[in-house]
């Protein structure tokens, strides 16, 4: 996938790049669909609720859009004030649940403290759940001999930038470095499902160094900036990094720069392949959101 | 929990004699509180169904009403021929379902080739799932900040044999060997719960050797006769041997005796800990499901 020629380390696994080619995948894909079976629900349909105006949350949503709109996948959107009620919200998803338009429901998180996150995300219909954290999509994805409808869309991406540069993971030893319900423990699951070695570090693991030592495949996704190091990795191994952290950066004009749970710098000296950040995991996201979407649509109108 | 003095390798974790106090608690709490809350539902209530006559389902079934009898859990049990078709077992499962002397109900598998055991158990109330792998259960289990009703009973039982000589895991490195959804899997999530650093190890993995060598407790599921050798060990760790299997033993008048997952002679004189077979996890696995079908008939009775 590189244009450049590999080396033996710190080849850039480019998420954008990758990203691109799963949208353009779709937007090719959906177009032949639509082509041949002209009479089917004619768009995919995407609904998010977003509640406040977090900056952060915005952008998020806005770049769905946006690749949404680039797809061809049409687009139904609630923003709630800051200060609307639980059962708003629960209302509306349940609308959404409802509209045979929609394919997918996202609700953008954080949720304001006065909502319940995880009531609101139960009411989604598991048919519709994107995200794929409806517990049927989690408990599916975690047993052995299961299919879940949907999967996490961070960790499947990150998956998906191991597999452009390493297809088959049987035997090696990997390791998720964080727990959360949205990355590191899909991403635990994904890795054991391809019959990698997987080891689950945490914020009490002890002498983590001589664990990714051993390991292959590192997914870093602790929500610590520049966390992990150089010396720590095995050499030649691959290098996920879910950070994102804004740090600051006396040298850059705005004064901060962006950086992950991986200290890119030293960590490039050792690994061969390994994620930028900006431009690597968070594109895959996005990426793989639309893919739920479009397979959502799929089944729906093609059974499949 | 040793009578005798615990020695530097080898010590006995007796699951027989762990089971025991298990059950004598239950059975304890229970005259406790029907004496002070007479107009309750009497008895807790466990529904069994076996299809077919294998001798060691037969024989676990047994061992399951004994126990329950013993400790004051009424039981409703169905024995179908093995021809008994689906539609009569899905039947039978819904009645106890709407069964109000009910709190647990038990599926012995394996069911015979005929019959989907998945669609069957899929229809068993999460409310009475004391064994603990309906997806709900199975979700809230791997989900961090979640609490399942029920955990299936032998990995509980195995946790609770480890907490018996070792109550604080955080921080330890952990091993699992196999992925099966009853074993293995609940397993690697309830020790990573406990904040154990837990490698879940399988048939692709290599050099399984080395993982042992750094692991502090290993749990054996692996389903193969002696497999981990004392020399794969960490000195001073702890061994829990989940299989039980009979080999060809010419010197037992029998010609057979049972052995696990471990080679025990071999992993004794390394491990501090270590659980024999028989009479280590076997009886903890079903001091845990009379533990889950108590805890049913408390939330049931007395909304804890």
């Amino acid at each position: 996938m590189e244009e450049t020629k590999e080396k033996e380390f710190g080849n850039l696994i480019r998420g954008k790049k990758v990203a691109k080619e799963v949208q353009d995948g779709l937007k090719a894909e959906l177009e032949e669909l639509q082509t041949k079976s002209p009479k089917v629900t004619p768009k995919p349909g995407f609904g998010y609720i977003i509640v406040g105006e977090r900056p952060d949350s915005s952008l998020y949503v806005k770049m769905k859009i946006k690749a949404c709109e680039e797809i061809g996948i049409q687009v139904k959107g609630d923003n709630f004030p800051v200060d609307a009620t639980e059962e708003e919200v629960i209302t509306k998803v349940q609308e959404l649940n409802d509209d045979p338009e929609i394919h997918g429901i996202l609700v953008q998180l954080p949720l304001p403290d006065h909502i319940d996150e995880d009531k609101v995300l139960s009411i989604i219909s598991k048919e519709k759940d994107v995200d794929g954290l409806h517990p049927a999509n989690v408990a599916d994805l975690v047993m052995r001999g299961k299919s879940p409808r949907f999967v996490a869309c961070t960790p499947f991406g990150c998956l998906h930038l191991i597999k452009t540069v390493c297809p088959d993971l049987s035997g090696l030893r990997a390791a998720v470095i964080g727990r959360s319900n949205i990355v590191g423990l899909p991403m635990f699951s994904l890795l054991q499902d391809a019959n990698a070695t997987v080891t689950l570090c945490h914020s009490r693991t002890k002498d983590i160094e001589s664990i990714l030592k051993e390991c292959d495949i590192v997914v870093a996704a602790i929500g610590k900036p520049q966390f992990v190091k150089g010396e720590w990795l095995k050499p030649g191994c691959i290098v996920i990094d879910v950070g994102i952290h804004s740090i600051e950066d006396k040298t850059k004009k705005s004064g901060t720069r962006l950086v992950g749970d991986v200290d890119t710098a030293s960590a490039k000296t050792v690994a061969k392949y390994i994620t930028p950040v900006p431009g690597g995991v968070g594109p895959m996201t996005i990426a793989m959101l639309m893919n739920n979407i479009v397979k959502s649509w799929k089944i729906e109108n093609f059974d499949e």
